[in-house]
């Protein structure tokens, strides 16, 4: 028995797990998965968090998990939204003789990890590639394995991402009831919906879903990919109030000029992050004051917000179920040897929806965007295809199960709280 | 046979129901109940439905609801939210020798109504208090009842108003989730959220509920029932962000200074609608600029607007419950000969929380305003009391049981569309 431990010990090994970039619906179902997988496997001991991601880590922000969850239920993980282990926003420098990877190795090897996760979108593929490539370049055996999440579904090389699904989920539930509320006056009314997704469509393309047989809303749904054009605008809404005396438009914060000018810019300065990504927000405000100016009838915007993006209670069941296993095939993957890869998500539509996983280079996928297909943009510029329908209704599927508890939703205390 | 039939015939009467103001989760519900109390009710032969209120009716748009609903679900009526028979609102003239009331009574009189329901808040009150009247003076056999509802929550007589829980919840859920969104970031975040309510701070107090044992948010409340000082603001977030790096804010769009200029109107111009009423938002975007200013750090606001009221998904069971209870008590009333009255909830809070009906004169609500107590704000008037909270816990019980086919709720198709 002695022995036994002691050979376990030896090929033990510990790993850790951060989550970076905006919080989804379902990123804690991958960490989850991750966890869960770590303590089913014999080759795990420990298993470590990051708090806030990389950023924390190099403040030595470390979270004993498997501690951790000795004492709280693991499976509220699952449906808990946001970000359990807190997010940041750092970009690693280009330069991999900078003195902030030594940090970064002498903590890994303190805390003796041999396999590490990051959850995240484009730019956390960024952190997985360079952290994978120092390694890679210095004989460190340890593996970095990123594992996809994005309400923007504009990752590369996977069919979609974790997170985005739920989103789609939410705004088109959200559009719907919206919809029933602003069509309830005889008066024609005008209301924007502002939706999320950066420069992809995605998130606003599902607004499509939210229409009946009874509801052509939303009538108009303008995406990024499609250039903007304040004139066509006016003129879309004034033929579609023709129609309908209540008239939803969608359209993505992101879209822009054809000149490449945001919409959003339109009403003044616009900040920056730390990726020195352009805070986009504040489109919808815009185009309400021109519709107001110029066609006179009644007009509200509606910013949905950090709602599409934080709402367990719309998440999808396929995507909390989805994001679950990628955690654990990443770790599989990890035990397997695989390092500097994303985990990816391939789908067959043909019959039934079925998906496999797999592991794409993560060089392929930082820093780059999936657009929204610009043959599924119809209708002049106003429309989404039947093709994005297809795409999307297999992932919106089947309900989540949060706990209510005093008539409200119970969710986990994150550990950094 | 035939005898009975015809005295049947004599002795069944038509009724009417209409709706009026801003929709909520429950209105239909309310609906629901006078419905299902008519069909079930000997006394009554036809239940016919204005649409877009006395507005519509007077443009003779009704609809024959018992043929409707042979072809449609009603039990789906009572989870769809907004106003299934559109919505109005139309201030009937003070003066009853106008021509408008005999327009209304000839057309009541075509329809052989007996018994008019109004769902609505306090301006359609003011509709069944003058058409009551009208009928009183020129001795018309016709009763008018009110059956309550407001997300404002701000009727008076009355303990609490069908749809304002609903909201609450929303609130609490809604404002519970992006405290967790909001607090994933090291770096310090303020976030301003702007809840309707009007001149009333209920909805907006409901926020308190989102409190959980690790997370004070939101930090600090408004009502408009407290004058809002801006230094003093600007002073409270700061103390605030020392002690916890997320603060979420919440304010009613309705605050004011203490001379009595809305802070929303800070901004700019604000409009009004067909009652005369200011229509109020904006002073989540003032703040928002203010602290940017003022303290410098990273500030969001957040607008949830329409969501708060037209979310089936998380009306609360009991709100549902009592909104349907509401209405088959006021078609009872009317049966009983009652006209000119609202129904009124009388709630019991010692040990079990348990609730009777009643009726009160319509002419002691309309037009009155009941504001949150001054007594039950603390903390400066910048929290509310745990009266408020042993007060609003009991409305937000239970949850709604949605139908969701295809990844998505399905709601009843409004009449008018």
């Amino acid at each position: 028995m002695v022995v036994i431990d002691i050979l376990e010990d030896i090929f033990m090994c510990n790993i850790l797990v951060g989550q970076s970039g905006g919080p989804t619906a379902v990123i804690n179902s991958s960490l989850y998965g991750i966890i869960s997988e770590a303590f089913g496997s014999s080759d795990i001991d420990t298993v470590y968090g990051m708090n806030n991601g990389i950023e924390g880590f190099l403040q030595d922000k470390v979270y004993n998990i498997s501690e951790y969850f000795k004492e709280h239920s693991l499976e509220l993980l699952k449906s808990t939204p946001a970000s359990f282990l807190g997010s940041c926003r750092y970009r690693l420098p280009e330069d991999l003789s900078s003195s902030v990877y030594e940090d970064i190795f002498a903590r890994l090897h303190d805390y003796n990890i041999a396999k590490v996760f990051y959850i995240g979108g484009n730019d956390s593929m960024d952190t997985v590639s360079k952290l994978s490539r120092y390694a890679q370049i210095n004989g460190i055996d340890i593996s970095f394995i990123g594992i996809p999440k994005t309400i923007d579904n504009d990752l590369v090389l996977t069919d979609h991402t974790p997170g985005y699904a739920s989103t789609a989920k939410h705004v088109a539930t959200t559009i719907r009831e919206i919809a029933l509320d602003a069509s309830v006056y005889e008066h024609p009314v005008v209301t924007i919906v502002e939706l999320m997704g950066r420069h992809a469509g995605w998130v606003t393309a599902a607004s499509v879903l939210a229409r009946t047989s009874y509801d052509p809303n939303p009538m108009l749904i303008y995406l990024p990919e499609h250039d903007f054009d304040m004139f066509k605008f006016v003129e879309d809404v004034r033929d579609a109030i023709k129609k309908n005396n209540s008239v939803i438009v969608c359209v993505s914060e992101g879209i822009s000029d054809s000149k490449g000018r945001l919409i959003c810019e339109y009403g003044g300065d616009i900040g920056t992050d730390t990726f020195g990504h352009k805070m986009l927000t504040g489109c919808g405000k815009v185009l309400e004051k021109v519709i107001k100016n110029d066609i006179g009838c009644k007009c509200r915007s509606i910013e949905i917000n950090l709602l599409q993006r934080c709402s367990a209670i719309l998440a999808s069941k396929v995507d909390i179920d989805e994001a679950e296993v990628v955690g654990r095939y990443g770790v599989r993957a990890a035990l397997d040897g695989a390092t500097g890869k994303m985990v990816s998500i391939m789908a067959n539509r043909n019959e039934d929806y079925r998906v496999l996983y797999g592991l794409i280079d993560v060089d392929r996928v930082c820093n780059r965007e999936k657009k929204f297909p610009k043959e599924w943009i119809v209708g002049n510029g106003t429309d989404v295809s039947n093709e994005f329908v297809e795409y999307v209704t297999p992932l919106i599927q089947g309900e989540s199960e949060v706990r209510f508890e005093n008539g409200l939703p119970v969710y986990l205390r994150p550990v950094y709280s």
